[in-house]
């Protein structure tokens, strides 16, 4: 693909140029020479395994820790998962919590089945191995074996959360990958996208003078990337 | 072996069928549904490996950071590790201590040597690469090369500890896996064990049924699990 | 080699020793007992990989946050990297910064070519994978896929600096491997790896017996080693 | 009043026993030596003013972090506040938030017209110096100038909340003075009452004899109680 | 004054209505209304005394952790001391850090001497009581008697800084009072006050009927606030 | 009295001299500049009281969390104030444990009657306000109003202590305000007396200086001080 061409397709198209041609941190370089500074998540998200990669677009949901099992525990849980469409990946938002634990196998096979290509927490997931086996791209802060129904509920679904200190809208677009997460505001990612492709050919440049043992300075005053 | 039958057979035989049947989630469920909601311990008591489950009786033991080096540094930590006997799960509450590590290679040698099965503790371990090479369960909070006589002691054996935010009472049953730790308090065993079986067949069914594209509010009404 | 040697070879001998007969834990040993008790980095800086392992000289910078571009972002950093001598490990204070992320796949690349064996960092890297496929040792607090220059800058470099918990001076050799990393003060260094070589040996006694089934409490009054 | 008598009176006059006669830690050990280990909420909740006490029926309110302004903001909040009765105090819980602020002026306003008699949150007030000069009773975890409108809302009243660490049910009688605040299980009051009474004379005996010079162990082996 | 006239006056005499006729909540309210969500600054930052408020032009210092004296140690900081001027607050980010001390009584003597209005610093202070004594109102995080000159030194002043979690801009208004700080972008400063002195006379009205005893439904309902 | 004659004099006149004619910071400064730079304890342990300072010898006790109650719950506790002598300060390091509560009014009264003249903790107190009418110099991090002994115990006392980040053996002379807390090796105690008082002079003359207006440069030239 030529780069000129990445204003003229489609988001999907656009969706998977980033997962073809594109890394995280490259995104994250571009989002910031746009002036968009808080759209990579904390450290703490981290994929199951190495090599996962999520990308798609986001579809939120917020939960709240509760002390005692409600009526119709799962209510909006279920709603929140049941309207996934295909390309979505769920962000959830716990507020951080450390007591619940909103994932686990199940939610993957049913978001799976819905077409989600992902899902992100702010919080613990549970059936670790076994989303890895299924190859469901899952980032989360951590594991509890504990069922969420005794411990939060979720309050709203498809609004803005906060996870990992990015705002995220419906909509934005997540790329995550074993070096972070971040979200793009839907309307930048044909720029995002280009600009990203022009990036990757200075860092190869840069990469092979640095590699031939060329100082720091003098490939940065050539190149202007680091 | 037939679910009813779990309520004749000894305390060896139902670890047996934790080991081959169940999983730390399940067993977490039923805990919540019989009203045991603070068994699973905190998300920082991570496994050395992925595979490593660990499950045996509770054999606890209760540091305390210390400023110098005592003349008998190791009395009681010596005293408890010869006390372990086979089955054992060694607990060690350091009231989680950043600075000291209380587990190595060679207390891992020590303790299969008496027959335990593994070590939970909610500090740090050294030596972890040589642990895992041994297969010796093991699950901590994290890695430091430090020896414990100068920076802590161990002040009781055998007594209540709090390790993850949960109270273990020796002789309870640790039962671990990469999802995260469970206590089960030891006379809930059999109830636990049984009641766990059933749920892991609804579970089976509920999985099957998402995989062929059930919506989950149709599922989770025919089989009310999660 | 035969123990007594070690107190006449060269520095670079002495590096190699620790790079094929020692490992991190007895080295701290040897420094607690001769009354250095602070000179192993805390438990949240972890190598990119479990077999990783860094042995050098320690060449520091020493980073800060910042709320704006700089007109020259790395000048200092630029300085600090092409500075680097063959036998040196970069060990950067970031002051423990979560938002920042000091290093890459291009830093790892200038680092490489001027004979640096490794990186300390108590923050964060990006383009983890791909220093992982360089085989380049990387120890570090995280992972976040952003830019320094928006976010800190190196306000200076070979000065001493604190890096998990660890005052390192410019010189002071960096032992690291899955358990921890220790600074060893530079003129420490023979009699550290002489009293570690002995060390091992008696730990080698001490698990064949407790392999053997020997109690705790005997192998520890024969050897006097945990 | 005889100590005899409290089995007998009702919850009105246990209450006015407490402001009377009773302090906080007193009752604390009461609770500690009926089994009741977790009913004192963590340092963190501090009264406005060290004068400050607070005593009541627990109203209890949860609350979520929310990342966009509800179209009706207040709805539970102000149902919250307007069922409150005469001798309630209002317990929130906001999951410890650090960006909302969950009380101030008007709130304390309106509680008090409905009878209120104070409030606790694990979370932050604003319009502090008003509330002190109303002498509205509040412990809180700090300050926030902020509206929470646009960073929580109430998700539900009249539940279990969990606050400093304790599970309040509404009804709960609350306790709180300089010293901290305690939960007490409404059943339990009449003997918490009595056997707190009978401590406070002992401990006055103690104080009188450690006054005169008395050594502390003589003091504890007569009286036992420290 | 007139409502309507806050738009023709200058800045000193908006600042002057802040001091006489507003309080940091109501501005609060308004920054928010008009979507600058991100003004007030973190619970921890706190005024020495319960009466002490702060009104200025911020004026910025940025420090960085450091862990040997400089030659020159206090530089910058004289520097950013000095270039003081009327009006000015002095807004120091020391990015959190707990181990330096920022400021204390000859810098207050300085500043005051400068016409500086006072201080607000994410770290801390030490001569606390004698900066009491002299009426200069200074917000910060705690307390350490320490000196800078081992621990930090000034890298840059009148940039932007991140303080209790809001970035400063050199020149914005700083606006503290015992409920918290705000910091007001300078441009928006005659339409913050209009409509603050606008929010202050519903809040009065909706208080007075709150009083009555009216419920808060039906006053928020009339007036819209709360 | 001179300054020249500090050496001369006795440790009892050095602790008059320090609660006389000099303050926390002062020796702080002092302390650092001998090359002592790890004796002033963190922000986090504060006075009872703005005007509470503490000037003693330390006697020292080491607690750790326990989780059942001994059956002689306070023995070393007992023994370690009744042991306090007149001039001693008790220095408790709770390992910063939040759910005990190591101190209280008997054991201030008791104290009192042995001759101690302070306390400082790395913990919670309770019973404050009657410790503040009693006029007992208390430096902690908070009020917890539970007993010790369901949660603590005292395993050692008369050893050497971390708090507040300062290792404190027994004798060190502690010297508290509102400022923090320093711990001075006893054996520099007639040198850092010394220094002091000639440092309070210059800083005397930075003041004055500054209060004329001066510019920080210039007065920095001319006393070095800051």
């Amino acid at each position: 693909m030529v780069v000129s061409q990445v204003q003229d397709i489609g988001e999907d198209a656009l969706l998977q140029v980033l997962r073809d041609r594109l890394y995280v941190p490259v995104v994250s370089d571009i989002l910031d020479a746009m002036g968009y500074l808080d759209q990579a998540m904390s450290a703490d998200l981290r994929p199951l395994e190495p090599q996962m990669r999520v990308i798609g677009r986001a579809h939120t949901a917020l939960t709240a820790d509760i002390y005692e099992r409600l009526e119709e525990p799962y209510r909006l849980e279920i709603e929140a998962i049941d309207a996934l469409k295909p390309g979505d990946v769920m962000v959830a938002c716990t507020n951080g919590s450390q007591r619940t634990c909103f994932w686990g196998e199940l939610l993957s096979t049913a978001a799976t089945a819905r077409g989600a290509t992902g899902c992100i927490i702010d919080g613990h997931t549970r059936d670790a191995l076994r989303i890895v086996e299924m190859g469901f791209p899952l980032f989360c802060t951590g594991f509890r074996p504990v069922d969420s129904s005794y411990r939060s509920t979720v309050v709203d679904y498809n609004v803005p959360v906060m996870v990992g200190g990015v705002l995220v809208h419906p909509g934005d677009i997540i790329f995550g990958d074993f070096d972070g997460i971040v979200s793009i505001p839907k309307a930048l990612l044909p720029e995002v996208v280009e600009r990203a492709l022009a990036k990757v050919e200075s860092e190869d440049q840069s990469r092979d003078m640095l590699r031939e043992g060329a100082l720091l300075r003098d490939v940065y005053d050539r190149f202007g990337v680091l």
